[in-house]
């Protein structure tokens, strides 16, 4: 018999090739997998993360579900993923017993990620590989009317990667807040899903309009456009941190 | 002539054996004169900075000044300094003309750190050598009533190491704030000036009161012992920034 565990996990995603197992790169999904593993002895085991997270992208609240034999308590589980991973950035900080129809991608209702932008000349000493430092001057209170445009349902595909593997682009953005800490911008954003890059892409295009190149209100041109070239670059992984899921 | 450049600076201190220069380890004020050198082709120069952090303590408002010919304007001093930086997590944040009479270190009239500790069971994967990790659950309460009985003129004899070379351990702490944001405690500690090992100490103290080792008001007896055995163990250096200077 086994029994589904659900795990809360922080990790660094510099150094690794994002979340999703590949047969020639570091990922966090084998770091955690190997960490079972060793203190298992089972012969394979699989993690479903809830969102597979990019290159150099952080998480302060992935969650994954495994199914592991009863005689595993879910405190030792716990314990023992996050011996083997002591080396590693990367940290289990919950693990609950959940049901057998608990999916930690498919049950999800909502995912909530924040973007970190360093709005200042001189680079990041201390935040290096954890925010997108932007030196030119950012008119926050434009790229809020923006973000407010782009809150509600619509077709995202101007915003989304065209490796993107969804069949719909239509979701619904529940929630784009930007708080200002002293030099940083963070970008909060809530959603039940989103697409590829979407967030990353978002935050490209508000920066842009954040510097003058475009008015706010041309986002309606560029969600009515459904073309990836309408909207503004990719902001850079770094700046990206997967903060929580809801059940 | 020479014009006098107060500098503000961020810095990582890992990896640096701290501050001041020394013969044979790596120093922030070393990477920074040999960052002036390469710019200014001087012979020499020195930079003076207001405090003198140890290795692995970090800054996100050190000052320091230094003696430059007329001929560098101080926003071409900044640019150059943080080009011949790039590659260090040190970045250069203000350059402003001072006063010949002005002293980064002596003419300081207040000095403002934080310490953050990371109270949770489970290391931190994206904080890791930016906090303290205790993972026994602290009470706030009680440290913060304990901080509250360090502020005021005291002999703080009993928190500064034997290596201090301060002349008179008599200190004015003017405030000690404890903040918990989240899983983070942040120590905020303001003074005119600080015995060596002072705020680490006066830290490794409350949380030996946090975890229950002492009542508060065993403050008091610590202070009149004026001994550094009766005090708590040092705190780490990488939960201390060095925060802010006031001239």
């Amino acid at each position: 018999m086994t029994r589904r565990i659900k795990l809360t996990i922080e990790y660094e995603g510099t150094g690794y090739a994002g979340w999703q197992r590949q047969d020639n790169a570091p990922t966090i999904q084998e770091e955690i997998e190997k960490a079972i593993l060793q203190f298992s002895q089972l012969p394979e085991v699989t993690l479903h993360g809830a969102g597979r997270t990019d290159a150099g992208v952080h998480a302060l609240g992935q969650v994954a579900h495994v199914d592991l034999p009863e005689r595993f308590e879910r405190e030792t589980v716990m314990r023992a993923i996050n011996h083997y991973l002591q080396e590693k950035r990367i940290t289990i900080l919950a693990a609950e017993l959940v049901s057998e129809d608990f999916h930690a991608r498919f049950s999800a209702k909502k995912r909530k990620y924040v973007y970190r932008i360093l709005n200042r000349r001189p680079k990041p000493a201390l935040e290096e590989n954890r925010v997108w430092h932007v030196p030119v001057k950012l008119d926050i209170k434009k790229m809020q009317q923006a973000a407010d445009l782009l809150g509600g349902k619509h077709d995202f595909t101007s915003f989304r990667t065209i490796h993107c593997q969804s069949k719909n682009p239509v979701k619904t953005l529940e929630s784009f807040q930007i708080i200002q800490k002293e030099d940083i911008l963070e970008c909060w954003v809530e959603a039940p899903s989103f697409l590829h890059h979407q967030v990353r892409n978002m935050v490209g295009t508000l920066v842009e309009i954040g510097k003058g190149r475009w008015e706010p209100v041309y986002i309606k041109a560029i969600l009515k456009g459904k073309d990836r070239s309408a909207a503004g670059p990719t902001a850079p992984p770094e700046g990206l941190y997967f903060m929580a899921v809801t059940y």
